[in-house]
Order: structure tokens, then C-alpha cells, then sequence
């Protein structure tokens, strides 16, 4: 059965949550949203690979981006989805309704309302966001069709409990290798411990104090943790190695180049390792767009920590918020839900943001 | 071609160390050492398993064993065994050469040589001693001929660069877990980190003193290390548990319950779990029978580190000392090797201390 983009928002959030979407496994909804999406002539429709991309053309005077993922993390035996009253709350429980299908039916909703919306949009539906970088949908639409990225503003639908969370913190992973004297451990004063000289960095780590700072009028409280730690061969030998993963979460003041002065600087005297390293993006909500933003869906603006693909437009120059339906802290949990008045809350705002007309005129009836 | 117990013991050590006798393939050997000692009227002979004993029943006031195990580590492409000179010194190379085939063939040597020595001699030639102590060919000694276990002293044939070394030392095995809270390291306060937590176990291990303490006049070094440390799940996950395997090397003037309540007291506040515990061995070189092998043999006796099959003696009440042919640190090396003149060294001595006639007399000619 294609999908009813015109049916209400949570039934046709129901029918694209049943249509299991594991990375990599994209194919079967990006057709059903392209097929969708191809019934709407206010829209041009652009297939790239499972990246489905649909944009108005009315030559308004600002365009932005609304995008979302169509894949999720694997299944926990929670498919297909069911609605169910916890609490007083009304919530839709499955897989992928809170990260990010919530977001996603919103987005397909409004696409085929909104013939004539305020501003310009282009739709983005991208697969492979749950998976390494380097398998993004996203790449593959900045390789192909970098002009369909550009836009004034752009709005990333993840989970945000209906609030908008601007920026996000940047990441760096590094590895730093104590090293030591291999020996047997009845004779121990033939060797050195690698692993006791990994009290010193631990301790570094015990005693950091999480520097917060306030970038465009957003708090962000950074982070320095080890994540992986291992050492030692057998239970009889002193071990010559201690390797330690540490993860550095950084405000977007800082660049990724002073991200890694800083952590040389913790560390001085023990060699590390770069793994991966991604730049923040400053929130930019003192942009009249991104103000003109808040003011329509009337939420104050909260910092973003995690990584998000809001980095990569604001790499590109595209100011970029979270704003989605779903309690992130439900993402990848078994028991995942959205709440039913999170949905609708959103859709409202955004309709009221894109309504009908030039920028600044509202449209009614949006629900 | 059947071994020949009588040729010069260096070419008898090529012989064996040429049979192949990794752990767990012991029989060939067995059979060739059983076929060889059954040819000596003199010596009863039992084969339990792939363990090989033989004895004499001379009626005797005091009887010795003397015991080296046929199994090897696994090659390192160092078989057939090679002569070489190496800084002047005539040196046997090969798997097996110095741990401890050198102490096997000086025994084999000596049974079938002393048909008369002054104290009755159980040589035992036993399977599977560098594995898990489960599977130790003792074991299957103790449990179907426990009799053939006893003695008045036992001399163990493993290198030990010629010089008599005195007990063990315990072992002691534990692990320690610290635990936490799991978290999005992008919101790390909301966690508590289990690796930072070990910061504190490793400053008590990289601040502990090793214990020197004089035991039956040999001087023991107590080690107490961390072997192996893991923690941590993801690269983005703030870690709820870590967890150091730690090893303790103890005195034998511990027990085994005195050496768990030490580190119980060094670790207060943590729970550990004790994984393996062995207990040390008394030197007990103030035994007159001891002296006398100390005398005959002409070595300073020194104290020995690791945990050896000495203890399994020294637990049924049987005085033991490690002396054997063969530099200990060459043990498991890929360049394996046992000097020529450490084999005769040993040989020498211990025709000298059991040399034919009754305890007391000597015989000459022994090379």
C-alpha cells in the first residue's frame, strides 16, 4: 500500500516506522517516499542512490533545507510499532519512532501540504546516518548535487523534545600508548608496568574539570573521558603496553586545530594519537533567519553536545538547528517511543514557519 | 632407532630434543623413554598415562626423586636441534634444549648408569607441565600412585643455570572492577566514568614497595602487578566498568589465606575476586638431607621466583629444590638454547651425590 502523505501525521508516521530500515537496508522506504513524493507537482523530485531530495521552485527570496534520516539503529524485537498510554502520555513505541522517523513524517507531511510555502524548501531524505561517517547519505548528495545543499537555514529534524538545539560540540578520538618492560611477573623488577604507568594520565583524566562556555548565547559544557582502555598479554607477564582511547568534546569556540593543542597540552609528555576529528558548529542564531526562526516556533534555543549533520551545513555556510519531535534520551533504547503531542507539536510550529505565502505570512488551518 | 641411555648425555639430549614433545604430544617420546629404561634390570618401571617412572628398590635409609617433565612450549622453527659455538661457548639450539630436555637426559643418563646409588632414586618423566596446571601429568601421578610420590627430598631438573634454587614463591591471581555510570560521552555528566576510577587502584599499585624478606636464609622479592586491564564498550560511551587483572607474588613465609588478606588490605574499598591461588614452597634447605645434596652438588643455593612443581612436593611434605642444566631466561625463547658444559656441570654433581655404595660413599669415573 503507498503512503498517504496526506493521512494524519502519526498514522503516516506509523506506516514509515513498519517499513524496517536498518543502515543499509534504505531501499524499500526511499522508494515508497520517492513514489509518494512524485504525486505532488510542486515538487521536483531527485533520486540519488537511497537519497530522495524534493524541492519547491517558486523563486522565493530564501530557501532552506529540512532533512531527515530514513535509516535507524538495529531492531530490538520492537516492530512493528503500536500505540500505547503510559503515563497519560500518548506515545507510538518501535524502532526509529523517536530517531528519526517522528522527524521524517513531519517533513513528508508538510512537503506535500505546503504547495506554496513562505520560503523556498528542499526536502532531504538521506540514508546511513547511524553508521560510520564515511557511509552518510549526505556525502553522496554533496558529491553528486552539491547545489541541492545550498539554502539560507537549515533545520536537521533529530529528536530534540520539540525544543531547538543550536550547534553542536565538536570530537576528537586519540589514542595514547604508555609504555613499559616486558618481563616475567616473578620477576617483576626486571621489567617496568605499562599499565601502572597509566596511573598518571588516569589521574590527569580524574582531576579535569569540564570547562563550560557560552558561544552565541548557548552554554556548552565540554568533555575529556576515556572510553576504551587495555593493556597486558597474559597472566603471567608484565605488560609493555597500555593503550587508552580518549574522547574529547569540544564547544565550537574552538577550532579542531585548538581542540588538539589543548589535549597535547593535558598530556604533554605522552605521545597521542589523532583517530578522528570533526569540527563543531556554532550555533548562529544571532542571524535574523535563525531569529526569525525561534520567534515562529516560539522555543528557546538550547546547546547541542552531540555530533550532528548540523557540522556539515554549517561547514558548508548554512546556518543549521536540531529541531525534531522524540525525547532524544530514547534513541537506540529498547523500549523507544515517540510521544504523540511531540509530533503534532512540531508540525505545528513548522507549518507555521513555512505556511503559505511570502515569509511573513501565515496561513490557518494546519491542524 | 631406540635411545641410547648410555651414549655421552649431550648426544642422548640431540636424541630427544629432536622427538617432538610439544604439550599434548608427548607420547612418542614416552614411548621411546619407557622402551630405553625398561632395558635396566635395576630400575622398576611404571607408565601411568603419558608419564614415564622409574625406580630402584635397593632398600635404601632415604629415597630421592629426581623429575623433569618431556613437554615442551610450541616450536618456533627451531627443530632439529643445532650444535653451534657462540662466544666461545659450545651451545645445544633448539625447542626444548634448555626447558628442560637438558634436565631429562642428565636423568635418564644417571638411571640407567647408577644401579647401585646410595640412596634409592624414583625418576619420574612426566607429560604436560607447560599448560594449565589441570592438566599436569603430577596430577594423574598423585591420584593413581600417590606412593610413588614419596620421598625424602625431590630435586626438580628445571634450568636453573646450574645452582640449586630453594622453594617458590605463591601466585596469586585476582581481578578488580571499578564501576560507573554508561553515558553519551557527549553528555558525560550524566555518567560517571569506570576507567577514571581506576586511576586510583593504579596509583596503589605504581606506589607499592616490593617486600624483601629472608625465608629459611634466601632472600624472596614479593611483586604485585597489573597484567591486564579492559574497560570500556564504544568510542562514544562514557565506560560503567573497568577492570585490572592483577598478580601477586608471594613469599613462602605466606599462606596463601595471609597473602589474600594482605591485598585485601592494599585494595580496601574495592571488591575483588580471586581467580587462582597457589601457595609458595619453604626453601627447607636446613634439612640435614638438604645440606648434604647442597654439599655434594657444590652450589650457593639462591631463591626461586616463579611457581614450580617444587611447591606440589613441598605440599606433601617432601623437601624440593629446582637444579638443572640450562640458562632459565632462555626458557620459551625462539633462540632456546643450553650451554654444553651446563649439562656436564649437572650431570657431574648429581652422579657425585648419588654415586654408588650407600649414602656417604662415592664412586669415581662419572666424568
Amino acid at each position: 500500500m503507498a503512503l498517504d502523505l496526506r493521512a494524519d501525521v502519526v498514522d503516516l508516521l506509523g506506516s514509515i516506522v513498519d517499513i524496517e530500515s536498518v543502515s543499509g537496508n534504505e531501499r524499500h522506504l526511499a522508494d515508497e517516499v520517492e513514489s509518494a513524493l512524485r504525486e505532488y507537482p510542486h515538487l521536483e523530485v531527485v533520486r540519488l542512490g537511497n537519497n530522495v531530495l524534493a524541492r519547491t521552485g517558486l523563486g522565493r527570496a530564501e530557501r532552506v533545507v529540512v532533512a531527515g534520516h530514513l535509516d535507524t539503529v538495529p531492531l530490538a524485537d520492537n516492530l512493528p510499532s503500536e500505540i500505547r498510554t503510559v503515563d497519560g502520555e500518548e506515545r507510538l513505541y518501535g524502532r526509529g519512532t523517536c530517531d528519526m522517523k517522528a522527524g521524517v513524517a513531519v517533513a513528508l507531511s508538510l512537503a506535500a501540504e505546503l504547495s506554496a510555502p513562505s520560503r523556498d524548501v528542499t526536502w532531504i531524505f538521506y540514508d546511513n546516518e547511524e553508521v560510520e561517517a564515511a557511509r552518510n547519505g549526505l556525502n553522496t548528495v554533496e558529491r553528486e548535487r552539491p547545489d541541492l545543499m545550498e539554502a539560507d537555514f537549515a533545520v536537521l529534524g533529530e529528536p530534540s523534545g520539540a525544543r531547538v538545539e543550536g550547534g553542536c560540540q565538536g570530537t576528537m578520538r586519540f589514542t595514547l600508548t604508555t609504555t613499559g618492560v616486558a618481563a616475567h611477573s616473578a620477576r617483576a623488577w626486571r621489567g617496568v608496568n605499562a599499565i601502572h604507568a597509566a596511573a598518571d594520565v588516569l589521574e590527569r583524566l580524574a582531576a579535569y574539570e569540564p570547562r563550560k562556555v557560552v558561544v552565541d548565547g548557548l552554554e556548552y559544557i565540554e568533555g575529556l573521558n576515556a572510553v576504551r582502555i587495555h593493556g597486558g598479554v597474559a597472566g603471567n607477564v608484565i605488560p609493555d603496553r597500555c593503550t587508552i582511547e580518549i574522547n574529547f568534546r569540544f564547544a565550537p569556540d574552538r577550532t579542531p586545530e585548538e581542540a588538539e593543542r589543548y589535549v597535547r597540552d593535558v598530556f604533554e609528555g605522552y605521545p597521542i594519537e589523532v583517530t578522528d576529528l570533526a569540527p563543531g558548529a556554532r550555533p548562529g542564531l544571532d542571524l535574523p533567519i535563525a531569529q526569525e526562526f525561534l520567534r515562529a516556533v516560539g522555543s528557546e534555543p538550547a546547546a547541542k553536545y552531540g555530533w550532528t549533520d548540523v557540522a556539515r551545513f554549517s561547514a558548508r555556510g548554512v546556518p543549521a538547528v536540531n529541531y525534531g519531535p522524540g525525547d532524544p534520551l530514547k534513541a537506540h533504547q529498547d523500549d523507544e517511543y515517540c510521544a504523540v503531542a511531540s509530533v503534532r507539536t512540531v508540525r505545528a510550529a513548522l507549518a507555521q514557519w513555512l505556511g503559505g505565502g511570502p515569509a511573513g505570512a501565515r496561513t490557518s488551518g494546519d491542524e
